[in-house]
C-alpha cells in the first residue's frame, strides 16, 4: 500500500575521515523514500529550489518514487553541510541554509489524499498536522519523527499532532525530553497516553528498541567493518521500517518486529557509502541476505 | 564443572538517587561468584581483612560457594565507596582503600588446581597469570576481565596473560584502547591474534556483543522499569556467562550464545536492588522466566 512521506529534500555537503562529497542529494525525505521504495510505492511531499534539476531528482525517479507532491519553488534548495570527527560519533554542522524550505507549506496533490500509510518527517508539528488534515480517509498508520527543537519550542502543537500518531520514532534523549522521565520504559507509558501506542527508540550504533503497549522488541545495529558516512542512517531506518509495514496486509506484532529488522537493515546499508550512494544501488536480494544475518546475529535457543 | 574466580572481595559504600548502603559485601569476585553459583560450583580466590566476619561471608556461604581460597589477612578489607548521579550513567568514586588487597598474591588451595573453568577478574595481569601457572590440568576455558589502568601501565604483562586466555570480556573503550582500532569488528580480529578467540564487549545499558572468530552474537540489556543500583552489573554478567558455560558439557556456538543471554539475565537482576541484595535472593525459576523474556524481546520470524 502507498506510503506518503513529508520532509526535507536537500543538497548535502559531507566530510568524514573517509572522504568528502559536495552538493549531493540529501534530506530526510530522500533517505526515507529511497529506503521505503524497496518495499512499497512511496509518495513524497517536499520542496526544492530552481537549482534542483532533473538530474538531481534522478535517483528518486529511478526507484519509481512518486514526486507529484514535490514543489519547485523560486530560489535555492535547502543546503546542509557537516563534518564528522575521526570516530564518527560526533559531527559539526558547517552550514544550514534553509532557503526555500523556510517557507515550506506541504500541499498534497489530489492523488495523495487516499494514502493509507503516512510518515511525518521532522518538521514543524503544525505542518505535520496540516498534512494529516489533507488526507481524506483515515490512515492505517501514521509515523512521526521530531527533535529537541520542536519539543522545546512548540510542545503544545507537537502534543496535538501526537494525538493523531500511532508510531513515534525518536531517540533516547528526545524520549526523555518529551516526557521528563529518564527511565525509557516508564517514559514510554507516558507517551502511550499522548496518542502513539508504539514507541521506536533509535539508538544509532546501539540499535533500536520498540516499546509497544503489549510487548517490547529490541534489535541491534549491525556490526559493520566499514562505515563511511553515518548521514541518513536514522531516516533510512524509518524508511525501511514504514516501507516494510506498508507492504504488509495488517499491522501486527510480527509485522512490527520485522519492520524493526528491515529498518535496521536499511540503516546498516546506508552508512556503508556516502550519502544516498548505497541506497541507490541496493537490491532486494541484498536486503534479504542481510535480514538473515540479523537473524544469525540475534538467534539463540534456550 | 567447577569454575574458579580470582578477584576482589570488598566492603562497598553505595549511594544512588534511590538509597544508600554502607559497608555491604562487594567486590568483583563476590558479584561474579553469586551469579555463577546459580549454574555451577564456584571456587573463589581472594583476600579479606580481619574485619571480615563470618556474617559478612554468609551470603557467599549460603550459595555453597567454595571459599577455601579466600585468605584472611591481618588488616582491613578492601573498601570502596561511590555515588551515582541522578540518571545513574555517571558515578563518582568517593573512597578506594585497597587495604589488604594491595598485597594480594593469589594462592590456590590444592583442591582448586584441577579447575576446568577459570575467570581472571580485573587485577594485575601478572597476578592473573600466576593463577594460571598454579592450575595443573589445561583448563577448558579461561575468561579474563581487565581495564584501562592495566592496558596503559602493564601492556606487555597483559598481552602475555592474553596468550593463555580464550574469552576476553571488556567494554567498547577498553577494546579500542587495547588495539588502537576504533571499529569493533576490526579490533576483534586484532584481539584474535593476541590469543582469545572470543571477545565479549560489555555495553551496560546497551547490552553486549560477542565477536567470535566464526560468528557474531548480540544481546540487548533488559529494559527495566526499576534500576536501583548499577554496581556489579558487569561482574554479574561475567558470572552468569562463565557459570552457565561451565555447567555445559562443551563450549559450542549454541552454549556461548546462551551464556550471553544468562549473563544478561544475571546483570539485569543485579541492578534491581542495592549491591548483592537481589543476587542473594534469586531463584533458578526467576532466571528461567527472565531468559524467556529475553527470547520474547529479541525474537522475530522473517
Amino acid at each position: 500500500m502507498s506510503l506518503l512521506v513529508v520532509g526535507s529534500i536537500a543538497f548535502d555537503g559531507i566530510e568524514t575521515p573517509y572522504g568528502k562529497r559536495d552538493r549531493m542529494l540529501g534530506g530526510a525525505a530522500s533517505y526515507f523514500a529511497l529506503a521505503a521504495s524497496q518495499f512499497t510505492p512511496v509518495r513524497v511531499v517536499g520542496i526544492v529550489g530552481d537549482d534542483f534539476t532533473a538530474k538531481d531528482m534522478a535517483p528518486l525517479k529511478h526507484r519509481n518514487i512518486d514526486l507529484a507532491g514535490v514543489e519547485h519553488a523560486t530560489g535555492k534548495t535547502f543546503y546542509w553541510a557537516g563534518r564528522y570527527n575521526q570516530n564518527m560519533n560526533e559531527r559539526t554542522t558547517l552550514v544550514t541554509d534553509l532557503n526555500v524550505f523556510a517557507n515550506f507549506h506541504p500541499t498534497l496533490p489530489a492523488t495523495y489524499t487516499d494514502s493509507p500509510f503516512i510518515f511525518l518527517g521532522n518538521i514543524d508539528p503544525t505542518l505535520q498536522r496540516s498534512v494529516l488534515t489533507q488526507v481524506k480517509a483515515k490512515p492505517k498508520a501514521v509515523g512521526l519523527d521530531t527533535m529537541n527543537y520542536w519539543i522545546e519550542r512548540t510542545p503544545a502543537e507537537l502534543k496535538e499532532t501526537l494525538k493523531h500518531t500511532q508510531i513515534l520514532m525518536i531517540n533516547d534523549d528526545e524520549t526523555r525530553q518529551l516526557t521528563g522521565e529518564h527511565n525509557l520504559t516508564r517514559a514510554a507509558k507516558m507517551i502511550f497516553k499522548m496518542g502513539p501506542k508504539t514507541l521506536v527508540i533509535k539508538r544509532g550504533e546501539h540499535g533500536a528498541l520498540m516499546v509497544h503497549d503489549r510487548f517490547l522488541f529490541s534489535v541491534p545495529a549491525f556490526p559493520l567493518e566499514t562505515v563511511n558516512d553515518p548521514t541518513g542512517a536514522g531516516d533510512s531506518f524509518a524508511g525501511g521500517f514504514m516501507g516494510y509495514l506498508a507492504s504488509q496486509k495488517n499491522v501486527t506484532e510480527q509485522s512490527l518486529r520485522r519492520a524493526m529488522v528491515y529498518g535496521s537493515v536499511l540503516g546498516s546499508f546506508c552508512v556503508e557509502k556516502f550519502g544516498v550512494e548505497r541506497l541507490t544501488r541496493l537490491t532486494r536480494s541484498e536486503i534479504s541476505a542481510r535480514a538473515r544475518l540479523f537473524s544469525r546475529l540475534t538467534a539463540f535457543q534456550l
